[in-house]
């Protein structure tokens, strides 16, 4: 499994780097909003898609999380007198869009992209709450928290397959690297204000410290990143 | 809305008609825990097809406390000493197959599928609880709460729906029809002890609270039983 250490690290790094960039709070916690769906969604496919009681029970668990942290979201834009739904509209095609392409083709593809997708936008997601007023940084916190809950689950499950088959840990690396393009694309995306994307040299070191996490996370699965 | 009072009424008839056939609580607990798997699935493929952001946020929402709720009966089924895989892996079969047969061709029959099984099924479950030790009885109770929270939202899609389209209406009625006895087979094979069915007599009667609460909730829909 990904030692904690891992995650702490990369996410001081880029919470220097980031807090500078954070958006206001309805447009940070509408993305999430809108991005904890996506990946619900991502857990719910992996969830049908799983052939055992054990996998299917554990991965619904971290499905169970993922919602509430979904509604946690909601909760805290209602509490700035924001409409949650009109928080997150904005965010939908683009992370509609993203999902389609990283959906994978079958139950090993989808394991890896709720495990890798969770995991990089987590981790760029925290270092991005760093501008955040203090106390709702630190729910933010606990939101995030069970974002990556299924983590040990999706590992497991993962390791399992890859150390059967070096065929099939071929095919999830390449399908690994083609997720961390699109994810990256993503979480850019998010920096952009108004129309304008800060400079390469602000957003280089952040993306260094999201990638060495990213690999991390490919080494725990066994796989080449 | 279904109003609260119908269910209530249901569950009593029922639960003083079930009290005698229920199970251990490994069973009771391990069938249940299996279809809260089910249930949770078939809410995630809701929250799937659902092309609002409203309406997906708040099945998203639904679906977490149905994870909340597979997990509440897991630990459960742990407290009580046993293994939650072990314990649900028998009731796999007979609920995937459940779940196959009901699932539902789009958007609006998936969402029918969810309210009226769940629906069915929870006021079937709280009557079998029944004759389980009080103090579990009360957390089994909590936990079904939690099954059926999606239901406001489901109906209120649904209704949209049902509203503005007379041919859409005419279909859904024919599904849940269909649904209704899909849905009674998989509950009366609950009440099949070692291989042996009670006798019809003690039944019939539980099944016919059943199906008028049933019929309350196609009425809720706007549809003809």
């Amino acid at each position: 499994m990904l030692p904690l250490g891992s995650r702490t690290e990369a996410v001081q790094v880029a919470r220097v780097e980031l807090a500078a960039l954070t958006p206001e709070p309805v447009v940070y916690l509408g993305r999430l909003g809108y991005l904890t769906l996506v990946l619900f969604e991502n857990l719910g496919r992996a969830v049908m898609a799983t052939p055992t009681t054990e996998g299917k029970s554990e991965l619904t668990r971290a499905a169970g999380e993922m919602g509430d942290a979904h509604e946690a979201v909601v909760n805290e834009l209602r509490a700035l007198g924001h409409d949650p739904v009109a928080a997150m509209e904005p965010y939908r095609l683009e992370l509609d869009d993203f999902q389609r392409r990283t959906q994978g083709a079958d139950w090993h593809e989808i394991l890896v992209t709720c495990y890798l997708t969770q995991g990089f936008l987590t981790d760029f997601s925290a270092g991005l709450a760093g501008g955040l007023p203090r106390d709702l940084r630190v729910r933010v916190a606990e939101i995030l928290a069970r974002v990556t809950v299924g983590e040990a689950v999706l590992v497991e499950l993962l390791r399992a397959g890859v150390e059967t088959s070096p065929r099939l840990a071929s095919r999830l690396a390449m399908w690994g690297r083609r997720l961390v393009g699109d994810t990256m694309l993503v979480a850019r995306e998010a920096l952009e204000i108004d129309g304008v994307m800060p400079g390469e040299e602000r957003i280089e070191p952040v993306f260094t410290e999201l990638v060495a996490s990213h690999t991390r996370r490919m080494d725990a699965l066994g796989l080449t990143a």
